[in-house]
């Protein structure tokens, strides 16, 4: 994409009103825009990252044998009720509003109720089931502060898994599986080292959920950390009984501050007797459906990757999740350069590799520093000195200093065969 | 996808609260689920048409130059108390809310004016424009009766374009190419013959804006046709002194119903100086921006897909929109039948086919039905019959009778190349 074309601009100052560093820096750069606190549109380049980062969840939940749906916003109170769910004593984050006939509705913060319930249409025999599905949903929930950014908002992406089975081992498996994947998500945006498989508090059925939390000072919670055993336990559920339980010695671990990325339960089979989902065994006998939920909020994770590996010029994109994998300044006016850079950008893109070609008449001090604080993983820059000398000046965003490369080599880094 | 993968089911029979074809066809297909009156979830399947359907629109509004972004659900009331339309009974199809520290809150239901004020931060000279953006939003709008099934929805998917101008020649020629760009879109699902350019009643700023409506009797809005010049006028606008104005004769217009898949329109400058959004123009001067907004409701489109080509067997999907080119029943359990099923759908799957496998333990009678039902362009047949004299049934969704085929000419009708 040429920068000239794009509407979005960066802006030297923070939003005075944002004191997340996360949404604060992803404002600048223009990459999300704040309707209201907790509330984000992503512009174009902040939808890049979105879908690149739902893109490799959802080949993991593929992976699963897991399918895609959408479920809806709009919520009905009968449902909830019959879970107990809807009172907002219970449950304090629902934004309610009124049909025109007066019937109440809410809008969806969670899905395993509705799920639940419309499995009954899809699920009557063993032979129905393991299955399991999963959507990326707008939810909305009534947070009472919001001051995390894009870490926590009043409206956020979210996927959310539901897995239905026979029996609390066919549960089990399925549960085992997806903390696999959801590793193997956080690995390749680029947070594997620093993500940690947590115990949290459980619920009716079982003593732990499981958290999946980052390592970052800007997170919420307070974890408890095995770098040697790779694990972590959740302050909630801190206590010397649950390390002895563990395993876990407690001169061992190390409290930090975490953003939880990742959270799972197992419902057991209570959720599905509460709503009547039930499967007749082989036998004929009637059996209630085991629930797990799986959830991975998407926004969340972009706004965790944005602030941990964010430094003092802007964002750093992995590149897995990078809304492009160039930034290709052209500085200088000259028609040779002009020439040198289009080809470049024609070369490039037509490889399949995304490029943002700033092709603006702008200062190269404001070029340069937009690449940084845009975060691109790689910079090329031509200009009258590089046409002249024959070479590419070519920069990580993660180096230094940048270097003068041939075209051989500047295609071979950036993974195309000469 | 293999059909035992797949979680839902096909039903016989009809819901009791459904008066609409194409909802009634989809549930019963398994397509969508009904969560309350005008709200649906969209299942796999349901998904995938909705994917394809954006997918298309997506390449038409990218080729109009414009750039993807999501905007948010979440409204403040100030911002649209600016232009008067808070008010429920100016606008009378909000969901409205609070947040905890009781300010009020509204639900999208459409974005001119998050959009505008928005691009305060982006538009300050002539240089920033023209320029324009789109995205696919889920809204909420509190219809008082929702009874057309998909086709008017209290939460629907809409793709919503919004342009910005610097006069009103320049507004004109974004909104003659949109109008190719939306013929286009209707063209290439398959409705192009019977979806009409129309004229509709204006606003403040326009006598006209301009509707997309295809005739089916399915539609809530009544049009006059003129099939020779290829447009319309809505029955809202249809007087002597219009007709006359476009150049129609009474006596050639045709009355029908038809659903509205498409409206344009025009703001001129209003919204802009409601707002505040203005350009310094070459000389320096403060100058308001033009405004054009362009609908296209995607869930609506499909419902209208779905209405319009449905036969007494089922759904019929058009190529470009189905989720699968090819249903593939496997009838008889030999091993050579199963293997050859197999081969076929692996071969198909690798030239990058979708395809449904219908590979359970069911009658074939059973398969046959679903593939009817389900609407998929091409159905293959493998049986202990067609394997023994080394033959394939064929027949298209839309054709009376099956035909016994070769592999090779199987293959080049799928449009592989053996």
């Amino acid at each position: 994409m040429r920068v000239s074309q794009l509407f979005t601009k960066t802006s030297k100052t923070v939003p005075a009103d944002e004191t997340a560093r996360n949404a604060a820096l992803l404002i600048q750069a223009g990459y999300i825009y704040k309707e209201m606190a907790g509330v984000y549109a992503y512009l174009p380049l902040g939808l890049a990252v979105l879908e690149n980062i739902k893109n490799i969840v959802r080949e993991e939940m593929n992976g699963l044998g897991s399918l895609e749906l959408i479920m809806t916003s709009l919520q009905r109170k009968e449902l909830w009720e019959t879970t107990d769910r809807w009172d907002d004593k219970k449950v304090d984050v629902w934004f309610k509003s009124t049909l025109k006939n007066g019937t109440p509705v809410g809008m969806a913060w969670s899905h395993e109720e509705p799920v639940t319930n419309m499995m009954k249409n899809y699920i009557s025999s063993y032979r129905d089931l393991p299955t399991s599905l999963y959507q990326f949903q707008t939810k909305l929930r009534n947070e009472l502060r919001a001051k995390s950014g894009i870490m926590r908002g009043r409206e956020f992406v979210m996927k959310d898994l539901y897995a239905f089975s026979r029996s609390e081992e066919e549960l089990q498996e399925f549960y085992d599986r997806t903390i696999d994947a959801y590793l193997r998500v956080y690995e390749r945006v680029g947070l594997g080292d620093i993500t940690y498989l947590t115990y949290a508090s459980g619920g009716a059925f079982t003593q732990f959920s499981h958290e999946f939390q980052t390592l970052t000072d800007a997170g919420e919670d307070t974890i408890y950390v095995s770098r040697d055993k790779r694990l972590a336990v959740n302050k909630e559920v801190y206590t010397d009984e649950v390390l002895t339980q563990l395993g876990l010695e407690k001169s061992k671990l190390e409290e930090v501050k975490a953003a939880e990325v990742g959270n799972i339960f197992n419902f057991g089979s209570t959720k599905a007797q509460q709503l009547g989902l039930h499967f007749n065994d082989q036998s004929g006998n009637e059996q209630p459906v085991f629930l797990s939920s799986y959830g991975l909020g998407i926004t969340r994770l972009m706004g965790v990757i944005a602030e941990h590996f964010a430094d003092d010029k802007g964002l750093v994109w992995p590149e897995a999740v990078a809304p492009a994998k160039v930034y290709l300044a052209r500085l200088g006016t000259e028609p040779e350069t002009v020439k040198q850079a289009d080809e470049l950008y024609d070369r490039l893109t037509a490889a399949g590799i995304q490029v943002l070609y700033d092709d603006r008449d702008a200062r190269a001090g404001e070029k340069l520093a937009d690449a940084d604080l845009l975060g691109i993983p790689h910079r090329v820059v031509i200009s009258d000195k590089t046409v002249s000398s024959d070479t590419y000046e070519w920069k990580r965003r993660t180096a230094q200093a940048a270097e003068q490369v041939k075209l051989e080599q500047l295609l071979k880094t950036l993974g195309i065969d000469a």
